[in-house]
């Protein structure tokens, strides 16, 4: 008999990259619940709690509040498959790769795309928005918050009434940014959102928080598809149905809802997951959460800044949660990263496209958005960024990042 | 502020339905381990043992043997929107409701989809299917395993054969079937299959085994597109690229390949899920778990006989795994399951399409495939199927089942 490999044992990982990060120990321990059937009312029931728990995360009433079964991207494809018919305009400002994601779905959505861009490391004005959407006029608007390539985060606030004003559906990506920056889907104008757990929110990847206004709901339920093997009398196909049967919103809407109608089995672990992952957030308090990333966030761009790293893009318009900064001439960045891994157990990031070799990428997200773990990846970078030939203040990076701890107490 | 709900804990279930089923205990201990960085060495190292763990499950060399992040039915519709090209004629023998699902997925990829039927609780003859591809000419058969709907398993051994002599892809969904009936890849001439882990695996839900042939890497490979984000020099776009993102084989394979191309942030708690299904499964022994399913799937059709009840469809073809028997006459079919449920904590299924209200679907699957499961659950039975006004003779169920005990040991 062949060989097998023993039980799963992951080596001990503090993940400051910019995520997956290191889940909260509660998430883990609801995922290892035992499951119960699709249809036992405790799964129903946790089904519905968890809706209301994101409707709070959400900030919104939307009642078509659920969860996507796969990463964040099968978030975004399910929205936009869903909202955008084959030739629809859609307009995509990109500020960084996940833009290029946005217009890469719906092009593959088989929409007509139009983007708009801004060199990597800003973010757009509502002007330069509005601009495009007149000139553009789409009928939907993909907006990435917080593109983890730059560390950008786009301020949303403008937005809504600006796509309301031109009749334009506004469907943003909260993945890297939600739960440790503010978003507020109705006071906002949300249309559809989606995020996924492995940022701020603290959980594995794999489940992917939507929500949906009722106008969003309408352009999908007016595109309605019913599988021949539980169709009943009365449900007829719509010519221009969704072109996917998984991300197909209204089946999905149709499980999660009161109709109970089978879709998918719902990935029982990952919604355990994904509740607990809202249960520690509105514990703690959402604005309490968000402060949390704000402050920790401040320390880790103190600190790279006492370490005499030079930080990467327009600071005033980064997420709390990411920092990025470029790596010191003469510094080997691949070989530093594998150092702080292999001898210190600690993950940081590298990049994407423009910026791979330039800059790394740390996180201070959901669990790791804490004291002891900033301190430690200071201490960690300051010795390797050292051996590896920078010249660094001994101590500069720990002290700024206590001296932002101390006026923040 | 607003009262949260409490930690997640479920009621204890038995679950003896068509699945989900309860996972194995050691498959939840894998799913709390902390999480590491998407190319940790020690993730990509799970990665490689998992797909190597999966080509002895599927019985295959192809290298692209891998998991899909989504329930059984995203493994469905990456293999179609990945290998068939609109317009392209698929062929789908319809033999119950999952036949209709993968007609529907055909058809949402836009193919020119082709079906025949059986009555439910039959299967087809391969001189019947052969016949229906000299007809259609399709570039695709999609043909359901084991589909839990009739309970029925459509043999495959014949149709990789007639399939090469027509030049035709063949796919099989073996989400219901897999580990507990033979599944041979290579030697029954697959080209694609797909499967969950909520089944004879004895996981959740939210992961989905798929494995590949050349033919069909080759295809997949010709229809390429990577999206601007992360595009090199080189790298160009087929006319026609596969119209998902997420269901893009292509990019999944470069993500899993040497290239280790991003795509999606593999779902690591279901990863490792997925990887202990895998080990309790070989380490069992695959023949030795199918053989476990046989043993307990005879004994629970003894016992559903020994209480009087009536089995549906053909049992020569009927999958090891699970019993579709008859709700007898006057006894009030949903009320009678609430009851099981309620009372006993036991699971057992309802039915889809012309059979619901008609029959009852009881599982004998995974860590379920157990004596105590199938004695528990028949000895519940009889006093249920007793208080809703069916006569049973006492004692007749677990009697039946102890006999098959006794003479297979």
């Amino acid at each position: 008999m062949t060989l097998l490999p023993g039980p799963i044992d992951p080596p001990t990982r503090l993940l400051m990259g910019p995520g997956p990060i290191s889940a909260y120990p509660s998430v883990l321990t609801a995922m290892s619940a035992q499951l119960v059937g699709q249809y036992d009312p405790f799964m129903t029931g946790a089904m519905a709690e968890t809706q209301e728990l994101y409707r709070r995360i959400w900030a919104t009433r939307n009642d078509a509040t659920l969860l996507i079964d796969g990463t964040s991207r099968a978030g975004i494809e399910a929205a936009m498959i869903s909202l955008v018919r084959p030739g629809d305009r859609v307009l995509v400002p990109v500020f960084g790769r996940f833009g290029h994601l946005l217009a890469e779905i719906a092009e593959r959505a088989m929409a007509e795309v139009h983007t708009i861009e801004v060199p990597w490391g800003q973010v757009f004005t509502p002007a330069a928005i509005e601009e495009a959407i007149v000139r553009v006029r789409p009928h939907l608007l993909g907006l990435v918050q917080g593109d983890t390539s730059t560390t950008m985060l786009q301020p949303l606030d403008e937005i809504g009434a600006i796509c309301d004003r031109h009749g334009v559906l506004f469907y943003s990506d909260a993945t890297a940014s939600l739960g440790g920056n503010p978003f507020e889907a109705d006071a906002w104008g949300l249309d559809a959102a989606t995020a996924g757990l492995q940022k701020c929110l603290g959980g594995p990847s794999g489940s992917a928080p939507i929500t949906l206004s009722e106008r969003a709901v309408e352009i999908i339920r007016s595109r309605k598809k019913i599988e021949a093997g539980i169709r009943e009398p009365g449900d007829e196909d719509a010519p221009d149905f969704v072109r996917s049967n998984y991300f197909d919103l209204g089946m999905i809407l149709d499980y999660w809802g009161p109709r109970r109608l089978n879709h998918h089995t719902e990935a029982t672990s990952m919604l355990y997951g994904a509740r607990e992952c809202a249960r520690v957030l509105l514990g703690e308090g959402r604005d309490a959460v968000i402060e949390r990333h704000v402050l920790h966030g401040e320390a880790m761009l103190a600190g790279v800044r006492g370490l005499g790293l030079v930080v990467f893009g327009d600071v005033a318009h980064k997420m709390s949660n990411v920092v990025a900064v470029e790596i010191p001439e003469g510094v080997a960045g691949d070989a530093a990263r594998q150092a702080m891994l292999e001898d210190f157990g600690i993950e940081i990031g590298t990049s994407f496209g423009p910026l791979h070799g330039r800059v790394w990428r740390i996180g201070t997200m959901g669990y790791n958005a804490r004291k002891d773990a900033v301190l430690t990846t200071l201490a960690a970078l300051e010795q390797v960024l050292r051996r590896f030939g920078a010249k660094v203040p001994a101590g500069g990076g720990v002290e700024a990042a206590l001296d932002v701890y101390a006026g923040a107490r």
